[in-house]
């Protein structure tokens, strides 16, 4: 077997252990029975120091330095050593990966697996009881761990936190995310003031069964067939990509909120993303959405640009109808976009969520780069909280304890909330300059030409291209947040 | 680390794989959206090759020797060397399946894999088309390759046929199933002809909602709760025990049958058996059930001695009774027990159920053994059934082709069918000859007594007995026809 040949089949083996990986976690949180959760935990422990072995093993080595020599070898084409395109980014992807996991020693990986597992845990009875100084000491540690990681998987000159990012969207600049996430600081908040007015929070108390009928059949419309798709429930809303043909979101329902309609909207972009990526790519290394914001995009897209559009209102207000809720599409559309600063991140509006994501990015930044101490966190939450969403902070557990991500010790993971926003708003602008308002095909529920666009300009590369890479290749231009400015503008009244 | 212990993690290494094995397995039979079967597939043959490469790698003989060259050292116990019982039956039983499994050269796996693949598919279509020819070669290579299979893992002097058996049930000889389906098959046509007059078949029409409620109504009664079991439907009842505390039965219902009475408490008895296996060789290579044979009289014990009993239709019709069904507990027993001669393997009565595996033990020996040719095989299972059932095999739809195995290459396998219904009746006998009679219980449906004796005799000792000794074990006796000849003798009029 060539080395080519043998660094495919690796890469199919590894995507099929994080399909299977998958499925044991979405099994996990929909189906398993409460008492597996112990036997589970190993499972999947015994999964991860599979997948770990296989992906850092030194033959992958091996066959990265026989490709490259028969490459430089005059005529290495007759020993079928040349690469088509597609092989090439294989190759070049499977180098980055190797490389950089391979600079992580291994007890260094298996102290950050036992930390964040305890994180975990220390978080959750701390935030229970509202008691920061209990969790203090797991995310000392994990600072401290997360620190040594990027340490060892910096590339020269690069900073810690920008290390760390690099697992989640590879190729991001901090100085880039200072600059964006800077100027979001600056023009929300005047935004949101006004906002508040123009658009105030509506609640709407929808039944649980008109819910539940308006995501079917809204689903339905989008094309989630029962040959190739799940719909299920769980505690918080997610999507397993087990396949392309096998599909799974999942959404939950409480009574008098219209919170499904949006993540039932929200994870289906995330699924559809995985559904479209090139056949071609399955079982490689490429075959995957490419970063965290761009995967964040497909999902804020159809959240932001196709549910909460008042054209779209028209189809959820006509689903609502069939589940028996009788609703007038601007009451609908109404309480779908109403503004109103709050302390919690996961309920907050179109409009004042990013700023949730600059507040979290400064303090991570901080404690990774050592400006800010773990005992000082939650002071500086509520002092962020104040200036970027005008409101006080209640307690620790609706504020800097809300959130699972660094109890686990994933910093760097944030980022991808607040750029999905601005990368969604910047692809709607493209597909309308390029196809025309969708205002039309949204009344009626007709979205082919956006599932089409995205297919063609976002989702088939897979990883192919990095995030700023797939932005520029998709929108002609860098990141920006002037498209998300003016997606929340008639929020505003502007 | 010591040998020991790098064994032990190697077991449970393998003992997670083997789970999350199963777990694709249900998910993919219960859940799975159609579509994803082709990545499933995928998926689970890289389980396989995985598994296949850590159960048989150089390492594991290397432990081995090294624990056997620590015994032989006076004085190695001071190395942490001399092995409890446990780890003494960890390492007989880990040098058993590797070197079995070592024995297998790499490509004739391969060929067995890809040869049950593709026999699988072939006999799918013949069996659509009633064309044996159709499925001919592919069963010819089946059996081919078996034979080449056999070569490899037989021990000295032992037969082809009992190589084979060494997958399904170690230990088991040729010779003994010879004696015992050869006494089957003297003695119950002669009972057979009697119990068509006095307990012949009984039609109930039960509806599908009566039937759903018993089932769940019963299965509760006997401890499944939803903190660690999943009661699901599917095409065909599976019994997966992915831990001990997560069990998964499926059932199905059809209008009009009471199948699921049966079936359902039979894939409980095959789950209540993995749930009380020791919890100390849980991770082990000997934490699950010893045998096909052994597991198979788990569920016949259920299906035959509880549900099937004149004490439990009692249980039974109260059930159906909260599900709107009314009917009378002797009339839903004789539903239940009634015996009619008929092809098809798997809806036979508890009488008449052996027969068949006669049949195919006899014919599957023949085409091992070299003495039976894969083109005669049509006429030889008429002849079989005429001779043993006395009825006429109206097509090879409904004779030869009807069950999946030959297909797949599983030879040896049939036999634990039969050897389950004898074990069981056996292990009945000694639970009423150790506790008296169970009549009483069953009629109030309290079956804790014969769960615990289960467990205690049968089931915590997972793989450390092999089939006939943990027999001998439990009821102190060899394998016996007689107990299952008395269980049936009463529906005779015996």
């Amino acid at each position: 077997m060539s080395a080519i040949e043998s660094l495919r089949g690796r890469m199919a083996e590894l995507a099929d252990l994080a399909a299977i990986e998958m499925l044991a976690n979405w099994d996990q949180l929909v189906m398993m029975p409460a008492e597996g959760a112990g036997a589970r935990a190993q499972q999947l422990g015994t999964i991860a120091l599979l997948t770990h072995e296989r992906a850092t093993s030194a033959e992958i080595g091996e066959w990265l330095q026989e490709i490259d020599a028969a490459l430089d070898i005059p005529g290495g084409h007759a020993a079928g050593a040349v690469l088509d395109e597609l092989d090439r980014d294989v190759v070049r992807l499977a180098r980055r990966d190797w490389e950089r996991a391979r600079r992580v020693p291994d007890a260094l990986a298996a102290e950050l697996a036992q930390a964040s597992a305890a994180g975990h845990e220390s978080w959750r009875a701390a935030r229970e009881s509202d008691d920061f100084s209990a969790f203090a000491p797991a995310l000392a540690r994990n600072v401290e761990l997360a620190r040594a990681y990027a340490e060892c998987v910096a590339e020269d000159g690069q900073g810690l936190y920008e290390a760390l990012l690099g697992d989640f969207d590879f190729g991001l600049r901090t100085e880039e995310l200072r600059r964006v996430f800077g100027a979001l600081g600056e023009r929300l908040p005047a935004l949101m003031a006004d906002a508040r007015v123009h658009s105030p929070r509506r609640e709407l108390e929808v039944p649980v069964e008109a819910q539940q009928a308006a995501v079917a059949g809204t689903l339905r419309r989008l094309g989630v067939d029962d040959a190739s798709w799940r719909v299920d429930l769980s505690a918080h809303p997610f999507s397993s990509s087990i396949a392309r043909r096998d599909l799974r979101v999942t959404t939950r329902y409480s009574d008098g909120q219209v919170e499904s309609l949006l993540s039932s909207l929200h994870e289906y972009g995330h699924a559809l993303y995985e559904r479209q990526i090139d056949a071609a790519l399955e079982r490689t290394n490429l075959g995957r959405g490419t970063s965290m914001s761009v995967h964040e995009s497909q999902s804020k897209l159809w959240e932001n640009h196709v549910a909460r559009s008042p054209a779209f209102a028209e189809v959820l207000a006509v689903e609502l109808g069939a589940g028996g809720f009788q609703v007038a599409p601007g009451e609908l559309h109404a309480a779908l976009v109403g503004v109103e600063p709050s302390p919690v991140r996961v309920s907050a509006d179109p409009l004042t969520y990013p700023l949730h994501i600059v507040v979290r990015f400064e303090l991570e930044l901080a404690l990774i780069e050592g400006d800010l101490a773990v005992a000082d966190l939650p002071d500086a939450w509520r002092e962020g909280m104040r200036r970027l969403l005008g409101i006080e902070v209640p307690s620790d557990a609706l504020g800097c304890l809300q959130d699972v991500h660094w109890s686990e010790g994933y910093f760097g993971y944030f980022p991808s909330y607040a750029l999905g926003c601005l990368i969604a708003a910047q692809l709607w602008e493209s597909i309308e300059a390029e196809l025309g308002s969708r205002e039309e095909d949204l009344r009626r529920g007709e979205v082919a030409s956006v599932q089409a666009w995205l297919g063609e300009h976002v989702h088939r590369h897979g990883r192919r291209l990095d995030t700023v890479a797939l932005v520029e290749q998709a929108t002609g231009r860098g990141l920006e947040i002037d498209p998300f400015l003016r997606y929340v503008e008639p929020l505003a009244g502007r």
